[in-house]
């Protein structure tokens, strides 16, 4: 495992974010990552929360614009920010559309050429990056994950296929049933194929039916979100935990849209939701 | 006085972040600025904080990364953000350097052509926009104001040029001494020409020993920014204030630079300070 190197360290709230970028094996390249160090890591060992980000984003947007340090801060909360897809590579059409490719990754592992080379981010986030954060920053090994549209997808799928890996999960806005959105159908269909059998294991409407473990879900979703009904579907989520006696907080918030602001506005309820857990 | 066009409005902390287009006669054009009114604003009036943004800088930066809606919503704030020079010209150079034209009007009334034209931020941030503000939104004529770097700056003459117009006053690293300092220099003999004389009006530390008010000044410096020394001189402003008698806390943080990251960490105790003056 290579040493990540240190690119900018900027304090925040007594503690420290800091971008790193590393060689990865799961996505054969470089990839950059984001960590917020709250200023308790600077005598002790702290719990993680993953944090997965949206299309179009990176490592930047959840540090930039949450406001999560405030409160991680007091609760000595680490924060690791991945980016949203490999960024080494340059396969045609690849840099072309904001939901596939770059910046679009789906945490998932791609199966089709030439995606399945590098477009591995389920194991990157799932694996390989708590190996590199645990072997080089002061946190324990407890963690939890939580994200946002894409990213909600994203830790709702590894919370759900990973019994006991995490202590909790929370998504804003997530794609709950990628398989039948067409955010979703485009970019399964990209990375996966057109067999949709193969779709299945990446959809937390349809993992929640196999769930080993009943980690309760808390969901943020605004009701003003321009995404809701044709790619979010938060009532497939609600009907498929109600279905299999899963637990899940859905809070429906009045007014709301799909921006950064509906995410910090209710961060700190995320928060305070994992520090519980981590605890 | 035209009406303000909406532009967009985004829920945020219960209460919400509008933008508006409207004609200004100041600057002779189309401005845009963004308001955030807390939920209280729903049901009365409410005082308003003026936010001067930095170079390089539009309207969108504070609401972005401050995070200051989240206690402005619990104090009952409202936050204008105006943008921070006029943009509907087109003159030679104006466009082509960061710390001078767009974006980087200075908040002074230049006099030298073509800026002479339309470049009277000053006059837009002190009177009209007030005026715009205190007519089409539910807000009281109590008012402050706060801003970073190129907007402390802003802040502090437009504070100490007008005694009785603002409950209070604060800045973000603000660029104190700006007739002694790179940026200040070129963006003066730019916008007001080489005759030092008429630089002293708009350089916070000569207006000190004028003040007709001794409005205390709430001042936050990170010892880890980059332009400390060379642009924006705390010291100066220390030793002006000191031998005017004139109230200043500056609080130099420690470990701490000169981006939104620091804003953000500080934002709470300026918001407190404003809103105890404006009570």
């Amino acid at each position: 495992m290579s040493q990540p190197e240190l690119l900018s360290s900027t304090k925040s709230y007594g503690g420290w974010i800091k971008r790193y970028r590393h060689q990865s094996e799961s996505v054969k390249g470089e990839m950059i990552f984001a960590i917020y160090l709250p200023p308790q890591a600077e005598t002790s060992k702290v719990p993680v929360l993953y944090w997965l980000s949206g299309l179009t984003c990176n490592d930047e947007n959840f540090m930039q614009k949450s406001g999560a340090q405030r409160l991680a801060a007091k609760l000595g909360l680490a924060i690791v920010c991945p980016d949203t897809s490999p960024r080494g590579s340059d396969y045609p059409g690849e840099h072309e559309s904001y939901d596939f490719g770059s910046a679009a990754g789906f945490y998932l592992n791609a199966t089709q050429a030439p995606y399945d080379q590098t477009y591995h981010m389920y194991d990157y986030v799932v694996s390989e990056l708590p190996q590199v954060i645990e072997s080089n920053f002061p946190v324990t090994d407890k963690k939890s994950i939580s994200g946002h549209s894409m990213g909600g997808h994203g830790a709702l799928i590894c919370a759900l296929k990973n019994p006991g890996a995490y202590q909790s999960v929370s998504a804003f806005a997530p794609i709950s049933n990628p398989t039948q959105c067409p955010w979703g159908k485009k970019a399964f269909a990209g990375y996966l194929g057109h067999d949709e059998k193969t779709w299945e294991e990446w959809d937390a409407c349809l993992l929640i039916s196999q769930a080993e473990e009943k980690l309760a879900i808390l969901v943020d979703q605004g009701d003003a979100d321009n995404f809701l009904a044709e790619q979010l579907k938060p009532d497939a989520l609600e009907l498929a935990c109600d279905v299999n006696n899963h637990p899940l907080m859905m809070r429906h918030q009045v007014g709301y849209d799909h921006s950064y602001f509906f995410i910090a506005s209710f961060i700190d309820d995320h928060l305070e939701h994992h520090a519980k857990a981590l605890s």
